[in-house]
């Protein structure tokens, strides 16, 4: 289901939300494009328009026919990258059966593998959340929540099944998100293992540890 | 044996290495404690020695009384941090006993409580590692190679022994790291659960996801 090499949703994120390839759409894909680089680079705060659209070869003041400013970038490249994990998740789950220890494991995979092939929008998520102002960090909070939501769906259903231990679900759910973010940062695609195989390992290490 | 209280052991990591309390190392502790929360809060990149210096109260000048560059404090917070959290571990799995399943749970408890209550500099750890140069780069990277060397360790052991299951120490090592890193995100000191709770489910978490 989920593209090979790094960074690939990355860049299917703003081509699913473009219209018909015009010229205006490549343009928008390729400041976004460069901006996920500059952010996951030099970070956020030390990223000026300017650097952007050298990046992309355009004048600074052209950003700006696509985006507010910077935070809107920010926002844009967190937001899509939230929604497609997301995405990526449910697909895996409405793949996996009755079984809610099977449908844990599979969003847990899923949710793995979406940072190892991301790792530079997850760690943007990471750094530099902070930086959105609170009206966006809020909107970007209530997608995040939502996100918790599916394992939290997953798990409560184990536990109500007998499948799963009654233990502490955000707890649990936490430790599923910091195995996701790790993975973006130490997961190569040219190492030992792919990433399947990495949320395959996860997946059954994490209903291990919550099975009954 | 961990100090309660956010944050303790930030200050507490310049204060051990200082001497008696002149008031140059008084001085270096608040430049030290002053990036820690910049750093955090602003990110390496848009923190200027001016803003450190601001917020002590002393002329940027007399930053480079106590550290040569901006990179040197950066790096002394990321190394102070990490090799904080080894002695923390290393502690844990010494009054643990001999079961390698035990110790394997004591380093993961020691570890996840660390994070609870050094949220920043943990932060600083993960979003502004890369912002050094290669060569304090590579000694920091010495010193987590240690880190990780801990739980291997006893990871190892507790393969051999027959209790833990022979599974890749590399994968789980990380979900380790994943745990607590995710724990200095989401973690309050005045949440429902103290660090030591916390620390306590993610060990036990842990050692069901690993036991044979």
């Amino acid at each position: 289901m989920a593209t090979r090499g790094h960074d690939a949703a990355d860049n299917r994120a703003v081509r699913s939300g473009a219209p018909a390839r015009s010229s205006g759409a490549e343009t928008k894909a390729a400041i976004y494009s460069a901006a996920v680089d500059l952010f996951a680079e030099k970070g956020y705060a030390a990223t000026s328009i300017r650097a952007i659209a050298a990046a992309v070869g355009i004048e600074p003041a052209s950003v700006y026919n696509h985006f507010s400013n910077k935070e809107e970038i920010l926002y844009t490249i967190i937001l899509n990258s939230t929604e497609e994990s997301i995405a990526l998740i449910e697909d895996y789950v409405a793949h996996a059966g009755d079984s809610p220890a099977e449908r844990l494991k599979a969003a847990t995979k899923a949710h793995v593998i979406f940072h190892c092939l991301n790792h530079k929008t997850a760690h943007i998520g990471w750094s530099d959340l902070h930086s959105l102002s609170p009206a966006l960090y809020k909107k970007v909070a209530l997608v995040r929540d939502h996100y918790e939501a599916i394992f939290r769906r997953e798990l409560l259903a184990g536990i109500e099944s007998g499948q799963l231990v009654d233990t502490n679900p955000t707890l649990a759910i936490n430790g599923i998100i910091g195995i996701g973010s790790r993975a973006a940062v130490w997961f190569r695609p040219d190492g030992p293992m792919t990433d399947a195989e990495v949320g395959e390992y996860y997946g059954d290490f994490v209903v291990r540890a919550l099975r009954k």
